[in-house]
C-alpha cells in the first residue's frame, strides 16, 4: 500500500524530473535550489528558474509539511483539534514570448488526524492543470483539453466534464467578470467517500495528471517559444499578468491559505510574474487579437470541439 | 448644519481642487474624468493622469454612493437591514521618479439609516494619508509626520498618537512583515458617540486633512521629482511597487470591500501602478540604501524626532 513517504518521494522525483526537462526545454538557464524548514515541521525544495531563454520566471515547488492543523481549517471541517500533514507539487511557468501560454500545475495530497483517539481521520487529493494564454488560439485550447481529458478518461469517463467545470468555476476573476485563461481541471477532495475510487486509483490518477504536464508544456515551447513577436505583444502580455497577478492576490485560495497561516511567502509567491502592467481602463482595439482573446475568457466553453 | 449635500459638493470642489494643484505640479500631462453611475445608486467621477512628468500614473476619484446595506456591512455592525450613503474622495499617485514617495489620501464620510423606525441610524468620518518611499529619508518622513500631526494637533492633541499608531497596524504587510512605507494617519468611525467632538469639528478634521494633501506632495515634487537617478534605483522601485500591489490585493479592505460588493473595479484599481516587478527572495546589498530602507520599514518608530 501507498504510504505518506511513498507519496513524498514520488513526488519529489517528479519535481526533479519536470526540471530536468523544463532545463532541457530552456536551453538557457537552470533552476536555483531552496531547502527549507517550516519552524512548525517540515519543509519543502523550492526550485526557481530565471531570465531563460523560454521562461522568464518559473517557478516548481515541493512541499510536505505537519503539525497541529489550524483552528480555521479544523472548523471549516467539522473537525475537532486535529493533526494534519500536507504534500504536493506545485508550479506556475511566465514565459519570455507573449505567445506562449502561462502555465500552472499542482498536485497534493492531504490527511488530518483528530487528537479524539474515537474520531475518525480523512485524507484527500486535489490539484489539477490550467492554462492562460496571452492569446487565446481555439486549435491550441483543443488540444490542451483534449490532453487533460484523455488523462481523465484512463481513471474516469466522468473526471473531464467535472473536473473542467470546476476549474472554470475556480479561475474566475469575479471582479473583471472573466475566466482567468482557458481553464483545464481542478479537483479537490477526492477520497473513498466522495469517489466511486480506492485510495490506490485515486493516487495513479494523481501521478497521471503530474506525468501529463511536460509533454503539454512541450506542444507549446515547439509551437511558440521562437516565435517573433512586437512591442505591443508585450505590453499586451504585461498587461494579462497585471490579471493573474489580480487573480493569485485576491482570489486564489491557496495563496490565501498560505500567507494567512504564515506559510513560506517566498515559495507562496513564486507563482507573480518578474513584472507586470496595469492601464486604467485598458480597451482593446475593435477586431484585434487582443479583443478575440477577451472575448474568449469565459466559462463553459466547449475547447475540445476546436481540437 | 452641514448636510450629506454639503459634504459632497465639498468633497467634490476638493477633488478638482487637487487635480488642478497636480496638473500644474505636473507640467505635462492633464487628469483624464470618468463619470460613472452605480446601477444600485449614486456614482462618481474617477479622474487618472498617466505619463506625466512627475506622475506615472495617478488617480483622485470621488464617489457618492446609496442604497441598500450589504448584508456583510449590516452583519458586522449588529444592524438590521439599513439604507447606507457613502461619500468620499480617494488618492493614490505613483510617481515616475524613484526617488520621490507614492502617496495615498483618503478622507470619507458614511451613514446608515435602519429600515426598522424605532432604530437608531449612525454615522461616521474615516480616512488618512500615508506615505511610501522607495527610500526612506528620516528627515522627509519627520517632515510629513509633523505636518500631519500640525492637522491633528488642530482638532484634538490626541489625534496624531492614535491615528499614527493605527496607520502602522493599518497599513502592515503581514507575509512580508514590514510596513507599506512610513505609514501617516489613519481613521475611522469618528463620530459623537465614540469621539469627544460634534459632528462639525469631525467634518472640519477631515476637511483639514484634504486641505493638507497638496503642500505636502509639493514637498516631495519639489525636492525630488527631478533628481536623477539610475537603472537599480528603477529596479528598486519596481520591486517597491509590487509590495504596494500585494498590500493592496491582499491585505486592504478598502479595496478587499469593493471587490466583493461589484463596486467599480477600474475606478478600485486605479490604485495599482503602471508596471510592478516580483523578484524571488531578493536580497539588498549589505550596507546599501535598499537595505536602510527595508531596515525601516517597521511599526511604532518615532518619525517625528528626525524632523
Amino acid at each position: 500500500m501507498t504510504s505518506r513517504n511513498d507519496i513524498e518521494k514520488r513526488f519529489k522525483a517528479l519535481q526533479k524530473k519536470i526540471c530536468d526537462a523544463l532545463e532541457k526545454l530552456d536551453g538557457k538557464s537552470a533552476f536555483r535550489s531552496d531547502q527549507w524548514t517550516r519552524p512548525e515541521g517540515g519543509g519543502g525544495l523550492t526550485k526557481v528558474l530565471t531570465d531563460g531563454e523560454v521562461i522568464e520566471k518559473g517557478g516548481v515547488n515541493f512541499s510536505a509539511v505537519h503539525g497541529h492543523a489550524p483552528k480555521k481549517i479544523t472548523d471549516a471541517l467539522g473537525f475537532g483539534p486535529s493533526k494534519f500533514y500536507a504534500t504536493g507539487v506545485s508550479i506556475v511557468l511566465h514565459p519570455q514570448n507573449p505567445w506562449m501560454p502561462i502555465i500552472h500545475m499542482n498536485i497534493r495530497y492531504f490527511d488530518m488526524s483528530p487528537e479524539d483517539p474515537e474520531a475518525e481521520s480523512t485524507y484527500w487529493f486535489g490539484g489539477g492543470i490550467d492554462l492562460t494564454p496571452h492569446y487565446v488560439d481555439l486549435k491550441d485550447a483543443g488540444f490542451f483539453h483534449k490532453a487533460l481529458k484523455t488523462v481523465c478518461d484512463k481513471s474516469d469517463p466522468m473526471y473531464y466534464d467535472r473536473f473542467k467545470k470546476w476549474a472554470d468555476d475556480y479561475f474566475y476573476i469575479r471582479h473583471r467578470k472573466e475566466t482567468r485563461g482557458i481553464g483545464g481541471i481542478f479537483f479537490d477532495r477526492l477520497n473513498e467517500m466522495n469517489e466511486q475510487h480506492s485510495f490506490e486509483e485515486l493516487w495513479d490518477f494523481v501521478v497521471n495528471v503530474g506525468e501529463q504536464f511536460i509533454p503539454v508544456y512541450q506542444y507549446f515551447v515547439e509551437k511558440y517559444a521562437h516565435k517573433p513577436y512586437d512591442e505591443p505583444h508585450k505590453q499586451w502580455q504585461l498587461l494579462r499578468r497585471g490579471r493573474y497577478v489580480e487573480f493569485n492576490l485576491v482570489w486564489d485560495k491557496g495563496t490565501k491559505f498560505g500567507l494567512d497561516t504564515d506559510g513560506r511567502t517566498e515559495s507562496i509567491l513564486m507563482s507573480l510574474p518578474a513584472n507586470a502592467s496595469w492601464s486604467y481602463d485598458y480597451q482593446p482595439i475593435a477586431g484585434s487579437d487582443e479583443e478575440k482573446t477577451l472575448s474568449l475568457l469565459k466559462k463553459d466553453i466547449d475547447w475540445i470541439s476546436y481540437a
